[in-house]
């Protein structure tokens, strides 16, 4: 089948990875489907249904490990299934109307974020945070215009340096941030007695497990052995209704380069772009929707999917053959 | 606006605590509530919704920690927005019912709490409570009345000896109580091997946290050391659908003078009359709507609220600046 | 009342033990009332309830904590309630079908559950089981054929040694199986580094713990400590409703000569044949339904029994006199 | 035997609880012993040295319970083995010196503590204490006045509120001391950041388990949840040879008006002085020669007896016959 | 070199674990010593040196694993250096004299274990014992015929049931005893309410890891849940200097027919005879030297071995070439 | 006072980091007394007395947090105390051999530690190392050499990169080594299944804790959380005398530059160099002398001290006066 090339490329940049991060790809991949429902010439109702499945398959192949691709475009597309059509038109409109409406939703849903988390947060308070998310941004940012007085500590996460874009997204604001090394956390949040953790999220398991970038785990681990809360701020577009059948998170392994640029004879690299952090270190989730322990991340996918789980499709999934 | 003497003297008495406990008063301000609908005289449906509105926000102000206290409030005036009424009479009349209802409904939900309870009690058992919950007492007279024959531990429960009133009314009922003080709950748990905690709640949170009495942390800490089942009684109207939204649960600091009648010279006194106690210590919530492991509290309130609990208002509720 | 004797021979079946599992008992007593339907002869649709009625009261109350029995007579009869019948044809036909229902059901579980659970195992996995459930074997047959390859390690299971059945069934597939003393588990987790423990259930609790087969718990605590995943692969029908309301779960005692064939002098024996894991040490639990933490065992509780759980009747279950 | 009237006085002090306190009772005792060398005429050597352990045993008889009386006797009576004594006067001498040693030693022992631990302390702290303990002071005091800053919580410790005398002696010094109800300690330690715990010990155990007043376990346990230093002070005259060999140390039960003035009918009371803590949540035990961790309390002893603990004798410790 | 026939008998007896039991391999590794020095016939004092010594390697070269038998040997053999003979007669003495005086001593030691330990035993305790010990019996009869009264729980410590030996045993000094499945062990102790566990030992490591029979450490695992006292009981000798200079202590391996007589087609089965508990479940061992916490082991061992433990020499342990 | 050139060199080398390592630093300072003793020029004895303490404190001031250099010092200048020396040629002569004697005993001690250490690893051992350091790789090497074949795993160690020495240390000796972030321990222990942790020392406590490079603390509590063994490898040197009396072990702070080399506006940067790791979290300590637990470091420190360690002389170390 033929596609734009506007969408082609979308699929092609989210495959390089040129467009990164959960969000950023979801609303590209609504963008794509909106811009697929736009270019689409002729044809009956059923062809552009079809046109529009093979669109969203094409998408979702892209980066198999990303929870919020087929989220977003299952969002979009489902459309598809609620009404029967009677011209391309009335179709076409529907589905632009489902993308745009997906767009709204998760830039909303940051800002709704922002609200609910930054209750959270009081004056005094010293917060760690790891990597780079723009819903803890969101939270942070909207606490500090509210006018509480607080710290951040947020590390530096090797290899892709992302602390540094988080320390100059809150140094802009005025806040206080002060950049440590990974390996630092565990004693900064003992000396410096950090109050708060609060980190994005990849993906949001069915029992309640949170994949997010490489060094997670850890530092939940360590603010569970000071019982300092331990906060996880996403949208629910990163719910994963495929782990509700059993279907693992795959856990992706980046080049070595990002770790050692210049290879020693012998010396081998492992560079795993996320972990894994179990639903018992976790005291909260913070969505647009409000805020649930981790252990009801079953109840929100149920609710979610407005249908017994295990009917999900699992379109551009794979069966892992042993 | 001005508002009924019997209402503001309500009002003032839960101010002043002459009300308290959330029992009490969730009861009084639903009492008031009726009591201003029965007293409000002449003027339009319009007027009389304001009025009963304002009411509701007049008796909300009166305590802002106090969950049970809004979720009364809201479900009496609930009423107000769910029809369109064409006269006072009726909208009396419906306020006057719901006040009715929630007064019979807390009263139901003890009973409820007591039979369930009941259930988990045997011959045999070493109980330890703390402070005084009717909750508790509801469950424990229950299973004595069956026949059941155990042994009930209370706490004193510093600074204001509420574990005086438990060991009385259970002595009343014959059962064998044994006040401690508090410190020694964790010699007593072992030395006379305790198989149970059953506490009450002032609160349940979003992710299962519930906040009771000072000294409730500590014991369920203890319990979860030797794994003594540890069990929280309550009605479903101490669930926050404010926590849901990030309010956090501010512990109310009471008068140095109820820990040190005489000032010592250079000596400061903390008093915080409750303590939050993590979902991981409680085994079980009893509610009068089931048993449910703290951390389905979200599902309890999406239940309770039949709406997505971020949409909930929150009257009375204001930001903390910091 | 008389029943047929097919009816009373599979009471008796049950009552004595030889059919045991709780899926077992759970198809028995559909296939019961599937006859008892089948043979009444002549009478008004009122009798042919209350007939029906007492046929579910006798299989339910032949093993008073097997909760998949109430739950498979409760799902039968349902249909007694559902619709006014206007002939003993219609409702009949109704029960018989409902019935034939339920042994599809549980038949398609086991199929379901072997699919969601096969996409947990990974080739290289050393999986370790306990006693014998056709839901864990379902799994691990189906993730072999699925061409994966895997080691598994069965318990013997003392007293009565179900772990040989399980080694058989999985050596008879092909799979690598490997037996091992009870006491061994610990030892055996750690030098051949086991990668998953699963398990069956008998019973789960609404507070999300699991009555399984003696020794479950011990082998959950263990895997905890080396942080292995610990999963539960069981049907539905499985959660307890009563246990929502209080009804504890009691523990069946066994018979001494299973453990010690012959009696030595002064030497007593206890032989309780479950026990129960908390939901802490649990990591999932697979249904036909999905997967769920068992922390949201009430969730499934409250979407299976499309109620108010505090509403379930109890037929069958007596009050503990204490 | 007789013996002066001031001896049996100070037995019967410690018997009657007007002499309390480890540290005191021991001084008390090696006072006694002074005196009642002082006192003894006429005689021959075997004379005095039956007449001195009579004494000793009068004096250990009194509170069978605290550690530091048999020590101390212990250590003034070992010279009555050491030597051949050729005259009354030789041996009264060394009597009276060793006495004169050990409670000079005793004075100097606090001292020390105070030096050693001062070096923990650092200007920001918030220190936790319980009851009232001299070697707690003494570190308190010494890092206070080398000009450290620091603020003070202390427990008020009921049932007879220790922690009043604590705070008015820290106040004196100009130490900022705050006042808590004992169920107040965990969510003090979190709300108000805690940084150190430091309490004094009744008795140290072989194994290295501190008896301490009754809440110290408990705040042991709470400390150990937030990973806050938890820290002994005692003089090594509180380690027990006799748990060495088995010997369980006693908990003292006191009486029930200390708790309840007024007896309240159908209630008991129970009213234990001490607990213990076990060595897992000590991180450390400062004593005046030097610090240890609790797990190397069998090599203190081992120093301390210099020789085989097996072999020290157990004057006035009846077995107990179960 | 020819050894007597009655030494070769002892050595061959304890290779094919005729001769079985830490303890009682200690004493037959002895008596052999014993019984070479007496049939010793003519030669230097020289040939008589090298003879006991390749004696000594015979007999420890027949099982590498139990540290009781090169510590026997090494006790015994260690007169061969500490003076100069002059004489065969002389040296054989001392070997004799030696070797009488370790099978007293540990004769003398299980005596005195049982003294210790008895001290620690109450009336009304309820304690489980795994395998068969005879430190352990020491205790439990020493504690019972003090008068003491408790219950025992016995598991039946497949695959060889020693815990019906231990039954037996204690069943003969009519202590109550009842026999459980080692599958039932947390169940139990919850349900029975142990109040102790006691349990021997095979070796002890430098670090207070305790190696003993299989099914040891998922019992100290499961005593530490319910924080019951987990006490093992064992003489001396069974340290290790050699895991002091980092020798592993290797788990024997035995046959399949003991778990699984008859052969299942495709069913492996492993059967290792021990495991290690690691020293954070081990609340204190009872020894005849005194009561120490696990921790402590390398200072019992510093103190066993009157000299640095690095040079303790090695006989008859080979290094694990990998 | 006037010292030689060389000697001032190496003090101003240990001073700016030049020679870095807590071994290095150790054997430097005994080369500058050696080198101080033979420079020395004239004068009596107590004049070169004199001068060799004052080298000493020169020595001890330039790096006041490493007790390695203190223990270097004290270890060789302990020879000016023990005898009356009669010339300076023979009082040189003793600190010259002292010096020597120093030197080869830490080149010896890493020898010894290399053979014992290497006795704990297996064939398959995946290990995961942090940092690097001298006796981890003299373990590692030594058992490779054995023909022991295992794989090894190296954090990169931010911000200064010590892992790439590390890595290529031990892939010249053939070993297979892995580089990962230090961000990816957690999960690369649970998805390689690490078998063991080894880490080498700065400083060892008197309560068992254990200072070194920053991140060693959260990788013990890693490795505690799958019950991988935590091994620490480091000469006896390492031990702190002065952690015995209180002295508190200061972290030090390094510069920003090497975290951020480019300033960011607004953003600090905290840099620690070490962490402490507490006891519970290391299985044992490998040293020259043989392994301990780390709770038993009060041992070894009594032991290395040959006194009271409570009288150890503190040069060069201040008291923080808050």
């Amino acid at each position: 089948m033929e596609f734009p090339e506007e969408v082609t490329s979308i699929a092609e940049d989210i495959k390089t990875m040129k467009i990164r991060g959960a969000g950023r790809i979801a609303k590209a991949a609504a963008r794509a489907l909106m811009i697929a429902a736009e270019r689409f010439q002729g044809g009956s109702v059923d062809e552009f249904v079809n046109y529009m499945r093979a669109t969203g398959e094409l998408l979702i192949s892209t980066r198999p490990t990303a929870v919020s691709l087929p989220n977003a475009v299952n969002y979009v597309l489902r459309v598809l299934e609620e009404r029967r059509y009677t011209s391309v038109e009335e179709v076409r409109k529907a589905v632009i109307e489902a993308a745009r409406s997906f767009i709204e939703y998760s830039e909303q849903a940051l800002k709704k974020i922002g609200e609910i988390g930054a209750r959270l947060i009081k004056t005094g308070d010293r917060i760690l945070t790891h990597c780079n998310s723009k819903a803890v941004e969101s939270i942070l940012i909207t606490a500090w215009r509210q006018g509480k007085r607080f710290e951040v500590y947020a590390t530096e996460t090797r290899p892709r340096y992302q602390g540094h874009i988080t320390s100059m997204d809150l140094a802009m604001e005025g806040i206080p941030v002060t950049l440590i090394p990974d390996a630092a956390v565990l004693q900064v949040m003992e000396s410096k007695r950090i109050t708060k953790v609060i980190v994005g999220a990849d993906t949001v398991t069915a029992n309640g497990a949170v994949i997010n970038k490489i060094g997670t785990s850890q530092i939940a681990l360590a603010a569970r052995l000071f019982r300092i809360p331990f906060i996880v701020a996403t949208e629910t577009y990163k719910f994963s209704p495929y782990t509700v059948v059993g279907q693992p998170v795959e856990i992706e392994e980046r080049p070595a380069e990002e770790v050692l640029p210049a290879h020693i004879p012998g010396v081998k690299v492992r560079n795993p772009a996320f972990d894994a952090t179990p639903p018992d270190y976790i005291d909260m989730i913070v969505t647009e929707r409000g805020i649930i322990p981790p252990k009801s991340a079953a109840l929100m996918l149920w609710e979610l999917f407005h249908r017994k789980p295990s009917e999900s499709r699992l379109p551009g999934v794979e069966e892992d053959s042993g």
